[in-house]
């Protein structure tokens, strides 16, 4: 995997979802399929689509990227009223089919199609309990939970069963569900991930972006609220707010890098926020430089809010080439080092005696940047000023983002004057947490930052247990 | 499926499974790919192998026939001390990734991985009152049902667990399993699915049949008893007979069709029992004619031995085509009277004037029947007697054959002499169940004739229900 | 290749023509389609389809079997009035794409499409006096030089320069090809090849074989007489006679082994001639035994003939596994010999505790004739007699087979006892020469048996040179 | 193809060549297979690689990207001293393997291959006349003329056959051949395709741009000059100037489009022809407007350029997916008007309530243009004012370009205005020839800007013959 190793220094958000009710519409899995397309950046690993008709639901998901995995002919077989969508990032090298999503299961009310991004802190707890009740799991995915918890309560009707389960679940969970031929959202009491609802006819979407909603023509309504379930049939949307208390959470680390630039989460533009951020971080790191250029293409954005704000031209002045997949040839020790050049091209016009300001999203391990830097040098870059738009990640995540181990994060074990030494810069400035919230127009009563700042919104499983569910 | 265009007219085994415990053998789960292979004409669909190794269960499944499924990176990461492996034939049109066997389940004990050949008749019952206790299902196989009941008891130890699952299903059953680092074999209290062990250096082999035995090199032991569950580990091997009482049935089948005439089933060759079929037959339905013919390639062995009986020279009438695959062109509809010409071609050398007997091991719906008589006609055959080394089939399987519903039954909806009409022979003559007996050399006491006869060996359901899970 | 490990006792034949005119049908590719999956077994390495239509010619070849390389899409855009298609077997163990065939070419008069079976024996010559006025070369098959001899004459008219290349080139030669809205029939003037013509509704079909005429439809009309040339248009066949001088030499390995039993060469069938090899065979080598049973699948027609004549049963005694492909795991060094295990089962029933005669159409090297003959014996075997029916295999054929050097063929450097003993037989018998003559009911004028007894019917090269074009 | 449906508004270069001599190196395939990867954008349709060692010649070619067609082992198969590479963009619609390149041939001599970037303009002539000489051809690419002409002279000796069929082809040309042990490279008279030299250890590069030199670790040295032949072996470089009075006229479109902006081409930089065309149409075209956006990826040096000059800030304000391959799901015609939303999403941020200058590099048809202009309206831009970085496309190509016919160029149609009409645009304006030829750095008399003025280098055939060979 080529792309994985140079991306390795970067943040992996796990999952997308995408569902949409859209009664006499002979495209719905195209639709959904659209609006994963769309998503793709939240997740490269494995896609899925469920499609519910008359009761009964059908499905499809396999590893690989969405146009990888469907076709004409299966989306022509997905057809119906209710449909959802997936898309995954593993957290682990290995990676099972069997953990792709939506999850289609059978309980005694029939059958329910779930979709989830994020993740829980409290699955094996919950998983251990059920077990002792004589459950099984066939994935190591948490969602399976619940599932589990949702068909252990359906006695109770389906509304009373996904409240009880979304209350018993600890963590981060936007949930694209299919039961009893409703389409229904659910965004934990955080909001830690986003979770939006837009309206496309008759019909109604929900996604994990709200750039998947235009995709597909439909209207931006509004967010799920943090704590609510909406609940969407042929008599639009009934909302029911089962934890209106906790504090709100929305993760940072979209504006940062995970969400596209052309999203609006909760509200606020992620390109503004962006661009905000590249301004906040020239005044807080100013320097005298020639251009302004970018670790391409997450950096961009901030570079352009930089060079506004610095008046210091923005140029490219690194190249990525297009055409490199994620399969790839294995390269000879003796000549790996061509494989950054092949994927990063130095502009030399624009690096070639110049002092450079080089605008990075984050620094995870710190070992793009060195080559990065290596290679800016050698094309003959006078000075390399790293201006980093986002905080030191210096905690890991337990609500759906990959992280490495606190070990592994550069800004967890070194100074800012060591990383810059590490990484061979002239001077290394990252944006504060402050300026981060400046950036995305919110206060820390609204944000997560607990990968900067290590204040989780709850109670955090001790590191070892991180990957329960994947280790076994 | 241009196959299966042309196998309508036979019946379908529904799976074929394969286990070992070895230890120290770098190769195992080539082992199993290899026991595989030689079972895979018990099911092409899908293919799957799970091994056991330090306590985690890995497995990698798929659609496809073995060779298809697997290659020497997949099995390489396969490794461990014991191994499980399964092919299947759906019994339905559609089919999932998601029914591909072996299942592999987490419960409270630990993993499980269990591979299923057969079919239950209380599947629906017992999975309705585990939904009532909120167990929830996830693929539409019968033999999650049996992985459920195994963790529902698990608090007993696994042994005991096993044992109530095995006496709470019913119907056709012939399991491995990998639990608790020990291989286990089960078979149903009729035996209507055949399981045999076989032993390798220090280690042992499960299989559906002796043939898979030989080719990994092992000898054959004995066969799994009716009613018995076999425990393998370190210290050999250990029997518990859950079940002494319910009469033996072996399903008759296995020798008219499904297995390879190279095993032995409870003690009987199948190759013999076919030769044997052959010459009762011959001598049941003596004909005057020039030559012995078989529909290849399942006829073949039979038409032997009705040639030796009859003393009428045995010779091959048609040719089949090797390097048709399941993947094929959609033919016009203009020359789809072609296919079968493609498949099967007639030697002219040994039709043209000729008085044939035609031997086929059965006649399901009659359709190939026609469409090879006409054949034969065209090329000039004087006379076509066909005999079948089998009863009328007239009833559905309950026990893991893939059998049409009674109404697509030409042997339940017209007599001998109608069937003879519809299919274009001079005459026709069937085996008779007495026949059949004699050949597989045991009584009515120790065999299923069901298919034939209507006497099932158990109460099963009405047929509507039969496919209740498929149906989902 | 693991159908290659387990066929290189056998000899192979380089390739398969078929060519089709037919006005006014949508389908047309779909016939050549049909009839080169009827002559696959003449060529499994590459496929093509070349089609005329509107003085434009289409083609498509690839690396495959037939049905790999052709799917609906392609065969409904190869749409035509004539049509021509090869089936390919390398030489060599390097093989590429740019050898398969049809070749296509343009030259001043138009294009030309060119199907070829056989191998010529004087191609370097030409080539290299080709050269010497600056012919180019692109593939290393000698068919192209064929096409640069046609091309070279064009001034005279298509007819005139198909008859003088034809007369240039010497060899093994049975061509189909399309040029000036025609489809033209080549046959060397030795026959060494065989070509047939057959008749479909208003049109005509060429086909290296008879067989291949049946599964279309078509009826057999004649063989293409050695040195003719038949030219196909709606004015019928106008036949050229450009050789009538030279010795007849149809191939007589064609009978022995190559063509399907179902096939008529030049008015002999193919089945006929090896029930009376087996026929012969019995009375050449009679032995004492209680079964007679083949080498599957090419032994057992022979096998049957000499059941008939010896009055010894004939039973199955192998068993071929036809789930293997051609792509397969790399086997282990340590279970390498369960290989041959899982392509060939003993039928221990047949078997074990018998004196056996096998049957063997050819042997070539003498490895695999050893391996079986070990499993029988392990099986149980009381006795192994292998019978040929063929004589031993000791000169090198020039003429489009694909023969070993003489120094890796056990019939040149061994005696009959010698090559009894390294293959561990209790006895051993070769059909004699003239067995084989009386077999195919032909003189040896109208036969080539130069495997066999070193009588080519022309000047051969030195073997050094045989495969010149391929080892560059 | 999506990605087709989507640049029907680009025009395309036909193809990339690079070339490597390199002794000791047991890496040269993966060398080559770089810097293709790194010309991947001169062509995506097919890519090859040729390699020589010991006097022979080993290739492979196949339709699809370099990723696509070569893998780890093929790349290990082709070993040698000396290898050529070339990736092909098909002119017409149909394309086929035989198409593409390298091309290798056999002639006297041995062997050659060779790797041709451009097109001839007398290929039918030279082609027709020898084939009155017997010649016969096998692809329908004018580069086959070439090899022949080669052939044709070769008894010359090597170096003079090249001069000679260098001299004898009329029209675009940089080739990279492989011939008796060399590597030799050829630019045609005018310049018209680029070709540059590199210097890599003791060995040399050829390349169609420097940025390949730069990825292999290569230092360039200089462009092979027009007319110029250059013959690399362990001498070093020797050159031969076979024609020095021709005009110079590198294409300008290279500038403008096909180029990456990391190569420096005669001595130019890409990058910065681009900031400068940019620039000069700011101030051709000035406009008052709030935001400068670009149409991605092309547009984007030339809006940097744009946004500086006229000091309006640059702005993001349509995001390309990057996730869409070539291969695409069928879109019904209802939501065929998703695909454009799909591939480029609007901003709104940057877009809404803004007056907008939109900057293309180019416009071929305007179909895409304006359905752009339609997505920034609906997404509330105030008004769209496009400026184009190259003058109106008027003329077709015929030194390797792909251009529709003149009838299908809005730019020889239609009036500025009526484009204008047509694309929906509140302004637009074209960079002048002037303009380009400023910001290219050169005159009139070394640059092409026949598809801007029509003032074609050389005589060119009359445009019903230009696709001559491609539609045989």
């Amino acid at each position: 995997m080529f792309d994985r190793y140079l991306n390795d220094d970067k943040l992996n958000e796990e999952c997308g979802v995408f569902g949409i009710y859209l009664k006499k519409c002979s495209e719905i899995s195209r639709l959904v399929y659209f609006g994963l397309v769309t998503l793709q950046h939240r997740g490269q690993e494995s896609a899925g689509i469920a499609v519910y008709k008359d009761g009964k639901i059908q499905y499809y998901k396999d590893m690989g990227l969405v146009r990888e995995v469907f076709n004409d002919n299966i989306l022509k077989r997905l057809d119906g009223d209710i449909a959802i969508g997936h898309v995954r990032y593993s957290t682990t090298g290995e990676s099972y089919i069997s953990n792709a999503q939506p999850l289609v299961v059978h309980y005694k009310g029939g059958a329910i199609a779930l979709a989830h991004n994020g993740n829980l802190v409290n699955a094996d707890k919950i998983r251990s309990k059920l077990e002792d009740n004589g459950c099984i799991f066939q994935t190591s995915i948490d969602s399976e939970v619940i599932a589990n918890l949702i068909a252990k309560y359906y006695k109770l009707g389906y509304k009373e069963a996904i409240i009880r389960a979304s209350k018993e679940i600890k963590g981060a969970f936007a949930l694209a569900i299919i039961c009893e031929g409703k389409l229904i959202g659910v965004r934990d009491p955080n909001g830690l991930r986003p979770l939006c609802i837009g309206k496309l006819g008759d019909g109604y979407i929900l996604a994990s972006e709200s750039c998947a909603l235009h995709v597909v023509g439909a209207e931006y309504i509004r967010d799920v609220k943090p704590g609510e379930i909406v609940i969407i049939d042929d008599n639009g949307i009934q909302s029911v707010i089962y934890d209106e208390f906790s504090k709100r959470a929305l993760c940072s680390f979209e504006f940062v890098y995970f969400a596209r630039p052309d999203s609006v989460l909760d509200g606020q533009s992620v390109y503004k926020s962006r661009i905000e951020a590249g301004r906040i971080l020239a005044r807080e790191h100013p320097v005298d430089a020639d251009i302004v250029m970018s670790v391409p293409d997450s950096g961009t954005v901030a570079a352009i809010g930089y060079a506004e704000e610095s008046k210091i031209p923005f140029r490219e002045g690194l190249l990525k080439n297009k055409y490199l997949g994620r399969t790839f040839i294995q390269p000879d020790q003796k000549i790996r080092e061509l494989m950054v050049k092949l994927k990063l091209s130095v502009l030399r016009e624009n690096v070639e005696g110049k002092r450079l300001v080089l605008i990075d999203d984050s620094i995870v391990r710190g070992t793009t940047s060195k080559r990065i830097i290596d290679m800016l040098r050698r094309a003959g870059a006078k000075q390399v000023h790293v201006r980093v738009s986002s905080p030191p990640v210096k905690y890991s995540c337990y609500f759906g983002i990959d992280t490495p181990t606190r070990k592994q994060l550069i800004g967890a074990t070194h100074s800012v004057e060591e990383i810059r030494k590490a990484i061979g810069a002239d001077s290394l400035g990252y944006l504060s947490v402050e300026g981060l919230l400046k950036s995305i127009n919110m206060t820390s009563e609204k944000l997560c930052t607990a990968c900067f700042s290590g204040n989780y919104p709850m109670k955090v499983p001790e590191s070892g247990n991180k990957y329960l569910f994947e280790k076994r």
